[in-house]
């Protein structure tokens, strides 16, 4: 282990990178190096604790989540990722609080950032809102802090917003480079960012965007395919684009499944909603016109059921790079007559994937913590050296 | 104090147990050596807790609870006991999480356990549901740890079941060693576990299964006592015959209150629905027939009303032996008069044994925490005595 | 740092204190020294915060919150002071929990309480019942004590009841400490606690109540105004007039807002529900008389309505001391034209005081960790002395 872990450490130190103190909102908005970083620290964290070498750097203080819609698997992320990292979550359940009686972003941000280290965002549900809400947020933190009502400004993290999902999607780039060996070997391959068919509707535009913003950095070939009507956010189709050109990469859009498919060594078939449902649905939500949501809704699922054919099946896989491309999911999927009538992805195909995909979301906690340890920590080198060095076992009496 | 902690030690380390990564789900399925490791680890933990030494053995880590019931005292209990080692609590908490919205149980059980050291489970409200579930969990766990998913595969604790309550019932093994002795002078010690009148319906049979199921194990004599029709499920009455028959104790079913009163040594009377309303009951729920589940509730509450004669009051008491017998209960109790008109037991008798009750459900934290010691640790003999030599203050200040 | 921090050490020691073991639940009945103690101990705490030096004192305990109210800064105020002193939260959700179900509190103070070391309350809805129902859990909690049910008597701190917000009004006193520069500055500074207009009804007396409770004892001018009909708990009153004969202070009571800004050191102008609106309000709840409810509820706002002048306005701020009173909000203010269309403050005015707004709801968490640490430790000034000598980075690695 040793040796593996030097190694990673020396990576770390040749990086030119200004994470420290930084909100993580965005993947575009990091340097090539940053992103890095971000990988080869979760890597260390896991070593360690794969080894159950203790990873606390805080010896107190609170990571607060908020959580603007429901979730299991990234509300267990971030509160593994603070447990490693020694901090306590506390959530801001706005059931629970007076936030919806007309408290301000600025006020409450400050209120509940005495004594606080990390804030971590769920925000995914109105288009155009939740990351300008992260930004507000960030805004009243530095305000806060340069006004000396905060002994330390927070760092914010980016659950989930309506543009990106940069937890997720660094966390399949660190699947994907453990998987093919190394972020070089990632160069040329070609990822096919799909939509499939779901009976649900609304599922945000936050994993495809996420994906096709940052897997044109690594000189990847990049294939969004979706039927017509089910586009992104224009300005994430750009960045991607420009991330192409700029990486020595490619960026294709179709609406062909099929197509997308052919010659890939890596598919990622999902559903999302169509960026004008999503517009119109935020406009509803925010009326509560419960019965224009509804019409919405009906209108959405009928014209999702002329793509049930946007199935990720056994017939399309033969179709990938030696019909053994690598199926990815952010989880839960909606399997075909198992989870749904008709969905995303057909059993056979899932059931061959499924530890895969596990694995892939196992690295999410890692991921968060990486972020977290870098906004809090300037030399983020230095602390995992300490970490290794000192040699504490979490199980503090496996070591006897 | 240091021979008393030095005589648990010496006898855990004459036990030939095999508790190390293996699931409490039953108490039926450990051996007698096990239930009295947990017996003393508890014990050991307390003694320490009690004299305010750090029992943390644990740097980091979470321990995952999930209720599907409502619970005070069994959440506040796994939470304590999870604090005294040193894990962090994370609710699965169904409403805030996406579990109803399909996926299944094999996803989430991995989902939640990448750095999960203990699930608690409490799930008693579908007959022959519960105790499968946590089997199914722990089979996603098994899975995701040989596949190298988790880095550890997490220990499962049965918080109730449809079956067993094992640490109520542990718990409740517990107090009567402390309160007669040793385990020892249990042998030939009549115990009542009865049926008692409630004005409510549907009270899961965990309770009195776990206690005829355990107590036969000790040479007890277990008199069982309902109301024709109060039947619990069959498989669990042939356990407690066995047991019986195994460790020289006895078991009898009687349908008459003081009958069973009569010379006991312990009374336990307390409300259980019959095996029948519950299994009409759990088709209902599934199928969430709301209308039908009134009228059974109806029915059953009328059926109940036959048997308000089923009170533990002070004259019943008197047939007890000496009329001292001890009265238990895991509480909250339907107090007549108190928590409703007519209940479970009269006024004066739960005064007179309240802070035995007290007392009781003391020893619940202490029983969850040796559970979740005895599973991660191979040597908990060690385990404690490192503890004891450390001898690190839980307030830090107090040592001064 | 440290000739401050000495300092504070010393001031402690020279004080006649017996807040060890004392629940916390009206500054009226804490003396001189105690008070003085807490805001020493507070300030001492939020100084080693500040320079991130470690504050825990508990290497393992529980700190139980019981909320019967929606809070968000007072949640988070509790979490983080439990956090500095190394206690784990854990919410006693009455929707998660049986106590709905009829048991009783003697029973369930006792059931929360085995690893127990502080249980904050916040009980504020029914007049006569909050404080009461607080003295009711301490006294099962001594019961549980002495009968050997708890290995310890946790401490209760009063996060606020409907007598009194002592929290609140300490955090607001170390605030005025802070920016008048002493306690004995404070001597002869006017400070006017008056009602305001508010869109809403059925708000606490305790602010107001807790303000006049403790002000009048540090020999300041208080002057209460409200409208009339708009009456607090009558002994309070009483007990706030004899504070100030007592500590050489004044106390009046008047029916105009401008007469209390006039010449004002200070201002604290918030709203209300008159005390005979809460008695009715209190008989309707207990009553669950819905109709009853949604009446006076009309009745009350259209009361108000004929007293929408009592806004701090720019003007009225003229009014008082060189025009540069202080103003102090114990948050969220409801602010004309920001939170309503018309409210307790000008925009203008809450904008130019907002951040002082701020910092005062920052000592909230230091205060509530010194009223845990004083309850806990018999002697606070050494055990500050320790943690400023152990020197502890909070932030493990920050010391490198």
């Amino acid at each position: 282990m040793k040796q593996e872990f030097q190694k990673i450490i020396n990576k770390i130190e040749t990086l030119k990178t200004n994470l420290y103190n930084k909100d993580f909102l965005l993947t575009w908005e990091k340097n090539l190096d940053e992103l890095k970083e971000i990988l080869l620290v979760a890597e260390a964290l896991k070593h360690l604790r794969d080894n159950n070498i203790s990873t606390k750097c805080f010896e107190s203080g609170l990571a607060v989540s908020q959580f603007r819609d429901q979730s299991t698997r990234t509300r267990f992320s971030f509160a593994s990722a603070s447990n490693l990292l020694g901090l306590e979550v506390q959530d801001l359940d706005e059931e629970k609080s007076q936030i919806a009686h007309g408290e301000t972003v600025r006020e409450t941000s400050n209120m509940i950032s005495f004594l606080t280290d990390i804030i971590g965002i769920r925000d995914d549900m109105y288009l155009g809102a939740g990351n300008t809400y992260m930004r507000e947020v960030g805004k009243a933190l530095d305000n806060g802090f340069n006004e000396g009502v905060l002994p330390q400004r927070p760092g914010i993290v980016n659950l989930q917003c309506d543009i990106d999902h940069p937890t997720q999607s660094m966390a399949d780039l660190l699947h994907l480079k453990k998987h093919f060996g190394s972020l070089e070997n990632l160069k040329g391959k070609r990822i096919a960012m799909t939509w499939a068919y779901s009976p649900s509707y609304g599922k945000p535009l936050s994993v495809p965007q996420g994906i096709i913003g940052l897997m044109t950095r690594f000189g990847m070939d990049v294939q969004l395919a979706y039927p017509e009507g089910y586009d992104l956010i224009q300005e994430v189709i750009e960045i991607a684009s420009k991330n192409a050109i700029e990486n020595g990469g490619k960026f294709g859009v179709s609406h062909s499944m099929t197509d997308a498919f052919r010659n890939a060594d890596i598919v990622y078939p999902k559903s999302w909603a169509p960026f004008k449902v999503m517009e119109e649905r935020t406009k509803l939500l925010k009326n509560k016109d419960i019965s224009g949501l509804k019409k919405l809704e009906e209108k959405c699922l009928l014209q999702n059921a002329n793509f049930k054919d946007w199935e990720c099946t056994e017939e399309k896989m033969k179709l990938t790079k030696n019909g053994e491309a690598l199926y990815m999911h952010c989880l839960p999927a909606d399997i075909s007559g198992v989870s749904c009538k008709e969905g995303e992805v057909q059993e056979s195909v899932f059931e061959k994937y499924r530890i895969q995909t596990y694995l892939e979301a196992g690295y999410k906690p890692y991921i968060i913590a990486a972020m977290m340890l870098t906004n809090r920590f300037e030399n983020s080198a230095k602390v995992l050296d300490r970490m290794f060095k000192r040699n504490i076992s979490r199980e503090t009496f496996k070591v006897f």
